[in-house]
């Protein structure tokens, strides 16, 4: 099944939800029109469909050879990869000063999505190189900087990212790679598993962010440097040089996204991989939290692209297949109401996912870019808050999607040709990477909530609840509807987050996903109902489009009719639900 | 990971919700005492264990090799079955008048499940061929019986069923495939897809019984005949003689149960495969709905198994991985407030699944073998009610339980060789075959509500009331919690029942399916109810095993805490869900 970008619902999420306007109007954007902006979502689109959506199922099929330490991508793979850094896609987001189109966060959002849509496993090579690139912006010295950045921007070079351990997953604090001094660099060893893009053949140079310890660092995460460590060195010409001592020990046989190549990374088998500092000693944890909002937006905002790919191919087979005999007008399995509830729900969750996650990514700009500091800071704060709600609630959510979308297919969701089942499987990795559902829950009531005391949370309480009790909508049954729901989530939302707060830690932390499960939903259902209220607007004002913006209201109706009301539900388990939850010994599992 | 039958687990199931004594009490099965029951369990875990347990994952691995129309099957599948005919477990449940053991259903449903847990791909070849077994012995003549079901009870010759057709899947009146009389017999011609074990290498011969029109056939479901149709046709002698006149075509790439090969059959490409009628002609739907009650039971202990099994791979997983800090005293993962909670809700969502199907089979032997009429038509009624809430209810279950197990693993679950994947992709069919949750639930207000104005529902409901409104508990507070719980979700489940039933079809069948999951949650609830308070009862009288019934009771708290909440939720979503689920254009979607 192809893939069509949904640019005019994308357009009209960054402009309704995301604040496109008050974005572009920011020091900065002077060039960014809102005509380009359609422009470049529309190239993006045409590249995404006819370029990285071909070589999705065929990717999967026919996965990475390891081969004495080199790995093959699939066919087609290293062509395609060329063709999306020469036309300058792949440094698009990044700054102007390394050669990027210094973008938006809320547009290179949009159009990530449309990668991650196509091709998952092709995009999270882009990925990985760009948040290497944040990294070595940040804590890079002014050498490093010149030297690794134009070729990563431009793609000739790709990044990645060495944290993981056997010993150590999410718990950083077990990592055992050494790092030694050695004149102006280190010398690294250890080995490293789940790299992601680790090895491959589509580009010149792979440059890894390793964390590692210095012989004398104290314990624990206090302890953590970060170093860039590149596949071939590089000369003072940035011509390259001698291969690095590290190799790629072996490769994962995976669920999915089966197209990128998960390496076990080795370094330092012969005198130690030579690295170079980023940021101070003992610092590489902070200087890997400076990347972290946008890894986990963008692991979040895969959660969307899966779901629309998911969502896309399951309306397509329903609009098409003819079975049995229909009682909704349609003569295709789209006219059975249960295909239409599944369908309805699909629809309902990927767009309030693609709300939240692009109301996040509005913001970030505005933390970044706005003129004033307050302003900026209040922006941060929200951004903070929402990251781990996006990135929990958005990979949850394309977990049900994905799996409704194979339910649709019948049988045939099951055979692997049909494509609906990759889609299940691929999403199945976003759950847990960059910090897993429970990291993220952990984060949010810890680092986001408890630690101001829930300012941010009330203050975001408080606006829903403002939008929530707005007058003016009275006459309009179906906003009417939407209003209460949300009234009872926002109200299901407040109480929970009182309660946690009076939790004893152990309490709270047995609440945390449910609570994160709660706080997506409201939240979700809150710009949802923007958006209703936005395209009746538009609705009134005559604007183009009438389908898309009466479905707009429907599609927020269904959320707040089947998916709002689990709100009570899960407060109810935030509040009370660690006495079993926590009831029964080891023995007793 | 290995596998263990939860023996004690089930015993208690089949005595507390079972019903096991008033099964065993009925004529029949006078040898059956509860010892042998007992030796029967531990029997079969050790062969589920020791032989089949191990084959799962490297069936998995290696899949099916098609060859020239022969299909070869996974290393040691063969030797392990014929183990399992030999040591007679093949026909354990079949009646004793071909070979059988004639157990209780109840009985035989506790050893399926193990053979399901141990290695789903495997446990569909013997259960295919016990349900062309109860086909043949309700609808065969004397002959036919006399000459297929000894052989297909001990195992020799395998069974399967042939419906699916490319454009006929749940629609059964869309079928085509052929069959002509010729004499005493008649001439079979079409292709079969989606055919379960419907060619491979572990059995002399394969009975396939097959749907077919014939030329003078009425159009639709009443025009369809059961054949059956051997692989290899049987001489009078009950030698095999000639290949008849079909073939596997191919067979077909899966998402899971890839041990299992699924066939295109190709039928009648020479002069037509020679089939036996089975019944009368025109009454093949009919037929097949004899076996249809025991089928979806067994899909829906399908759920059941592989949630045991993901459980039990997520608990050994959690109980030896060291990784952070934890907050509930142990030191591995299980320590960590939040995966408790994961493994609390697979736990929990288990056992409710478990006790469901248990109650059904319990239910069955009833309807099948209690001495009075009466309570035979009252005991089939319920068990009517009940399948396709087991079959939708548990199979459904099985997603969310085998995707935690997943979870629980962080990255390695995503890795194929630590084994959770394997029992998300396996899971992944149960919704669909043997019926999707959207047939089921079609069924369940359909022929099991509307049809009998609800009756068979008040009256569950009325019993279901009556154990929450019991009293003698209020000084136990876990039962308060129980109770209290229970009450509010039968009185969700009574609204939407009475909402449902004034519906009109199109309303009432968008809403079918939440209908399905609120049922199953709150009849899951009441079963745990009553297994807290039989296990009270055995703790209050000093009974063995004071972990397990202690943990019994507080199973049932986190299901009444963090699963029965959402029945109202999905009350609301019946009521008045339809709005939106179908207030959308195709063109809209």
């Amino acid at each position: 099944m192809s893939y069509v970008a949904p640019v005019r619902e994308m357009l009209f999420t960054m402009k309704e939800i995301g604040g496109l306007d008050a974005v572009l109007a920011q020091p900065g954007h002077e060039e960014v029109t809102p005509d380009l902006v359609e422009t470049i979502l529309e190239e993006a689109g045409k590249f995404a469909a006819e370029v990285l959506a071909p070589l999705n199922q065929p990717g999967d099929r026919q996965g990475n050879r390891w081969d004495a330490g080199a790995v093959h991508t699939a066919d087609g793979f290293k062509e395609a990869y060329a063709s999306f850094c020469e036309t300058g896609w792949n440094g698009m987001p990044a700054s102007v000063d390394f050669g990027g189109q210094g973008m938006p966060t809320l547009l290179s959002t949009a159009v990530l999505e449309m990668w991650k849509s196509a091709n998952m496993a092709f995009s999270l090579c882009q990925m990985l190189t760009l948040g290497a690139v944040e990294a070595i912006v940040h804590h890079g010295s002014e050498a490093l900087k010149a030297r690794y950045l134009p070729p990563m921007v431009e793609g000739r070079w790709t990044g990645t990212m060495n944290l993981t351990e056997p010993q150590a997953g999410s718990d950083l604090a077990a990592l055992r790679a050494k790092a030694v001094r050695e004149g102006d660099h280190y010398r690294i060893s250890g080995t490293k598993i789940f790299i992601t893009w680790g090895e491959h053949d589509m580009a010149e140079n792979i440059v890894h962010l390793v964390l590692a310890r210095l012989p004398d660092a104290p314990p624990g995460v206090k302890g953590i440097s970060l170093f860039l460590v590149p596949k071939y060195l590089v000369g003072d010409d940035g011509r390259l040089g001698d291969r690095n001592d590290l190799t790629c020990a072996s490769i994962e046989h995976k669920m999915g996204i089966r197209a990128s190549a998960t390496a076990v990374m080795s370094f330092g088998e012969g005198p130690g991989a030579i690295g170079y500092l980023l940021g101070e000693e003992n610092q590489g944890l902070a200087c890997m939290f400076t990347m972290m909002n946008h890894a986990r937006l963008n692991v979040g905002l895969e959660g969307v692209a899966i779901s629309e790919r998911a969502y896309q191919q399951a309306r397509g087979y329903a609009l098409e297949r003819v079975q049995g005999r229909t009682l909704v007008g349609d003569a295709t399995i789209a006219g059975h109401p249960d295909v239409r509830r599944m369908l309805m729900d699909m629809k309902a969750r990927t767009e309030a996912q693609r709300a939240l996650a692009y109301f996040a990514a509005g913001w970030m700009d505005r933390a970044h870019g706005h003129p004033e500091a307050g302003p900026r800071r209040q922006a941060q704060s929200l951004v903070d808050l929402l990251i781990p709600v996006v990135k929990g609630w958005c990979t949850e959510g394309a977990q049900l999607v994905t799996a409704t979308g194979v339910q649709v297919h019948g049988g045939m969701g099951f055979i692997e040709e049909t494509g609906a089942a990759q889609h299940q499987r691929d999403a199945r990795i976003t759950t847990i990477y960059e910090g897993t559902t429970g990291i993220q829950a952990n984060d949010l009531i810890g680092r986001k909530l408890a630690r101001d005391g829930g300012t941010a949370m009330k203050g975001l309480l408080a606006q829903m609840r403002a939008d929530a009790n707005a007058v003016g909508h009275e006459s309009d049954a179906l906003l009417v509807d939407l209003h209460a729901s949300l009234q009872r989530g926002v109200q299901a939302l407040d109480e929970a987050t009182d309660g946690l707060l009076g939790q004893a830690p152990r309490e709270a932390a047995a609440a945390a996903v449910p609570y994160l499960w709660l706080a997506g939903t409201v939240i979700g259902g809150w710009l949802l109902t923007r958006a209703a209220v936005a395209a009746t607007a538009q609705l009134d004002s005559g604007s183009d489009g009438e389908d898309f913006l009466a479905a707009k209201r429907v599609t927020a109706l269904h959320f707040a009719l089947h998916v709002m009301p689990h709100a009570a539900a899960w407060r109810d388990g935030v509040l009370r639900g660690a006495a079993s939850t926590l009831g029964l010994t080891a023995d007793q599992l």
